[in-house]
């Protein structure tokens, strides 16, 4: 009985956060590093199932660059990379989009119903969500199929969301001839939360946030201001795979989107910890 | 960390009863006897609270017995008792109602509001919520203004349960020609869970529930069925103060509401062991 | 017939007051000295019924010194009064509140139910709606439980207007930490029209209006402009009793309420004439 | 001031009817022979804006017989009369439907917006409000373009007044082919009652309601019920002009409308003395 | 089968039109010379029913003067003429007020319910739509009940486009005293066009559209701007009857309606041929 | 401009049909096989659209069996046959998937988006539309992913209508355990309509309709009543791929569907014809 007695305590101590987040949409971009296994994509959905039944509104977007090489891998389609990004043929896209939308994202809505909630996938072209535009590096390098947000039409999402149901977004976008491209999930994530005035962006990600030295995984700087991050952008300290992740943050941030996050999305009940917690994990930015 | 974990975990396990109960009306009665002391009141309100904000929509009637007693002595006003109720005089009746309705209803409203819950506080002659009619025994006994129930007008409450208020309700009655009535709060809250065809009723008192034998406090029974009720009534084994509170149960039962519950108020987080564990307390009646 | 024919004519004469009124707000303050007994009070909750059904949206806040004195007497407790003001503790308070809120309140709401119009009472608790905060009077004197309007929540008494119920309200006031406070029943009267935005506020009294002599009877002033009250509060002939109703007024007229009236709610119909005929009684103040 | 009181005390003895009739559809027949000049049509849409204000909803079907001839009279069209109906070939439809629709209604519609209620003038034609057929009396006299209700589209009427407007109607009907034919109007006003299920058919006309002595002015009969109708109506006691309107009162009362009256609408306020004052005048049919 | 596929081809070239146009208010003047026979009219109100179905709000100013001029003879009226305006003494304007609301009105109301549409009549006097005041040119002669429009209160018209029908509109104003006046048609549709905010007037007249040379039918201008407008009016270019067409015009565009439109109402599906398809017809000013 | 009349003529011939359909769902089976060419996908997404303009409500369910065979192809896996079905095992089924939602269904709705319309893709697992079971054929043959219907949830459908969204649908559907199967697109297409209570279903396929004799491509039978249906399926007239658009448009015909169609896709502007003229084309059972 004293066991129950303290879960009801652990309840009780959730109801500020319930209180505060109530009726706010929080998009949640979850990396395809993250869900490496079911069991971990379940547990997510399952926190993600609890946000919504206190009255939070999630919408998630998703990634899937490890699906994605393994089903080019699968079919002998050999990749090139520029700059790290995949230089994308109009055979390697039609792939990407298989994948992403026919099986990575169909995947998550399957776990969300299964978790109980009414979910909704969708893509880019889906109501016109993500209105893409190929993408330049200003050379004139072409990087193929691979695209950057021309523009967010949030109107389905928000009828989605009103009639109750949990979008999940898969990073697709078109452009007005009716072409796919690729698009960096991260930054849909930040166009999405900048579209949708969301009270907060998550990135859950395979890190624990930001580091302040790149070699100490110790270092893990919880509270970021938007100039301290442009700071670190131009001192190389944040590089790589972060970038992107930073750049959404700063997209949404500038956009009255209220707090980002990027948090260690392995990290079980990620998302409670953070949003019902005053014990914030990863890196906060504001 | 790992104590954090546990508690997300908590969380996480109420979800399938969130889910099952979110916009389902609750009638919790609250005894007189059971809210001793401002902080177990503050404690329920605050449980209260949590069951509004995950999508429950809570309904209050309370008692007041002790208050009122105390009221009266204060004005050194001697009760005459006939039958155990409390024979009531013009003089008694204006003083039951300043105290339910001005003392008691009151800081219920004030610990629901320092909970953060919009509450409102309703007594009988708000809406003509409820209408009453004078009590009368059988034979030409003249109880006073001692009352039962003659219907409830639901309107006022649903009205303030879609503009999302919590409702709290003194067990006043009025007549069609204005006079009020004291009636058992008990009954007004089985009525009251009748009318709204609430999912629950949830008497909280200062006992464990029904005991199988009324000389042995460990002897609780878990879960009755109404036929069991009936005899249990006939053969006396429930008796006094329970009766009138399987009465409610009862009442609730025949008109659609699907489970009726008898718990001790005094128990921490008694609505929420009840409500979202496994381990129902107190007595069920179904 | 001649006489029915008359009355029907009188029926028509209201039209254009109707024409003008329909679907606007009238905050009325009636005052406890006005309310000396049962049939005026009927007869006012008639007058008042009537407004309803004409499309009217009535709102009351009322007094109760007299009974609240009553009271007092009864329990014994002496007050102690400073600059006109009853020094407050927390006894005294606890019983002015279950006077206004238990006896007062409960009283006009089934005087108005039995005039036909769906009543609800309230008071400051009731969805945080008056929050009040302690009075000073600039020096470090202690009032004890005096206290005055810090903010108006108009929204459970807009909620209660649209559906169809009549608002009648107690001027006790609540602060954030849950401390009840008695607050002069006319500057409440006025803040809940200002925060309303009301089309009139109306003061019933037991005076006939504000006088050009103050010992004179029949120097009833009919029409008075914002400035002039500022002097005649200043050169002392608007005092005493009548101060915080000017306050009141004052209040609404500088928050977008239109007209102010203070009239002698003891006269027959008070409302009635000054609404529905060109024959204005008491004092307007615009 | 006394006269004044008094004027108020008419406004509240007129409460219980407005409580009982808000919301509520009267259909008020305002036949040709009643409307003789301005002044008295003036009066009865004075009236007929006092019911609306109030919360009743009325709708007017007129006639126009005086108007009619009229018209014909100037243009030297004579009319042929055959068992009491006007032989209407197809010029002579068109005079009366331009007379009533363009004359007559506008002029109803003019008064009505002078009395300050938003009025609107429909006919048969307008959303398919009356679909009528070809009248035969049994034999195979042709009767021209004389036609009688075959059914009634409530529509757009139901339309109107929800947005809040008062409906006046003129008697043309059109059939499925677009020929337009001249209706009693007594029957239409039965007929759109009935469709309506109005609470009370009003039909004002120039006599004082249903004899006793069809010779003895003085000998009105104040209530009857239908069967008592139909055995006048079988001994000729209900004959010429008033057979019509007293059909009306039996289609109306035989499709759920509540009450039906005869009464004088030359008599100054006929419809608030019948609606708002116990003593009724004409005669009741129900 | 190929005639059939060419049809298809037909409906599927209007496609961009409809997408463009749903939703859309267009205001079409319906001139009384371009009404000349029954099938013409049957004809028009067919491709109006077609808007309809596919989403256009159509909404229709009608004139008559052709239908006047016969009535009055019919009567033996005579009217004087100055300055090209018909002065227009009391008798005569109940003649126009007959002809135009009961006579071409109802009939252009029958004629859209035969073609499948929800139709109703509307004069100036239904819900104030048209607000009248006496016209002067500038001396101090005395054309009678010629009026000009004061104000447009386009609520009913609002109120019936919501509720799904298509209103027709007689160009009857009425002012502050009842007193009704002519108004020419085209001054009327460009005044309801711009208190609408439509998206195009069309004026259907009995002409090609605007001509260069107005002695050369073939010289026909398809496309002007407001400046040409105002500099062809200067110089006596545009004259006569097509002066009001084109002030209407210039009101419209004035109140932010996007296109209007001169075009020859006896051409076969004029409306259709404008709207639906990329060879305008007639003369487009914007 | 003749021509051009002839085109607006074509439009108003289409209006009795667009006034009978405009509001009604209609669902539409669009078979992998009719999909050849991306022109031919346009083209019926053109008509779609144009539908979707006039009022009529769209769904449309498509299937995908040569898309799959080269999906299959290309990642070397072969499918084995057992009675004419795909005995599917989990790597295949996920080919399956993919290729259907992420290849298929987002081709169709970026067609859709080029031709102007709102589309959004769905499959069984969004919202749960398509609850699956495993299929057997009355043995023990293990089919593997080859599922059957076993419930429609069809709210999301209706949320994307009432927010002016165009479904498509792919048919893979998902059971209680997350398990993902294939099934049958054309029974699919007749449960929704089922579901939807859809006015018509409409099965685009490869061929003319129901022949009278296979052998006879000319032996088009226009018309057929459910008993007929029946009796050819037993004699074995209707067998192979007809047999399950057959029974599709059964399921549909006993679930309230008013009338269903099998027409050729291929055939331009099939569904226009077969909506937009008398002129039916395929075979309509009802």
């Amino acid at each position: 009985m004293k066991d129950l007695i303290e879960r009801a305590d652990n309840l009780i101590e959730a109801l500020p956060y319930i209180q505060k987040f109530q009726g706010k949409i929080m998009v949640i971009k979850y990396g395809g590093n993250a869900m490496v296994n079911g069991e971990m994509l379940a547990s997510v959905l399952k926190d993600i199932a609890l946000l919504k039944y206190v009255g939070i509104k999630p919408v998630m977007v998703h990634g899937g660059g490890p699906a994605i090489s393994e089903s080019l891998d699968r079919l002998g389609l050999e990749s090139y990379f520029h700059k790290g990004l995949r230089v994308t043929d109009q055979e390697t896209m039609a792939v990407v989009r298989e994948t992403l939308v026919g099986q990575v994202n169909t995947r998550i809505v399957d776990y969300a119903g299964l978790a109980g909630t009414k979910a909704v996938g969708l893509s880019g072209s889906d109501g016109s969500l993500i209105v893409a535009r190929k993408y330049f590096d200003g050379t004139d390098f072409d990087y193929g199929y691979v695209g950057e947000v021309d523009r967010i039409n949030p109107v389905i999402i928000e009828t989605m969301l009103t009639a109750g149901y949990f979008p999940i977004i898969a990073p697709v976008g078109v452009d007005q001839s009716g072409n796919s491209y690729n698009i960096n999930s991260d930054l849909v994530a930040g166009e999405i939360a900048a579209a949708l005035k969301a009270e907060k962006l998550i990135v859950l990600t395979n890190t624990d946030g930001i580091l302040a030295d790149k070699n100490d995984p110790e270092s893990r700087i919880s509270r970021l201001k938007l100039p301290e991050i442009e700071e670190m952008i131009t001192s190389g300290r944040i590089a790589g795979g972060m970038l992107p992740k930073v750049k959404a943050c700063k997209t949404a941030l500038q956009n009255q989107v209220n707090r980002t996050h990027i948090l260690d999305g392995r990290q079980e009940h990620a998302l409670l910890l953070e949003i019902f917690t005053a014990h914030g994990i990863g890196t906060m930015i504001n």
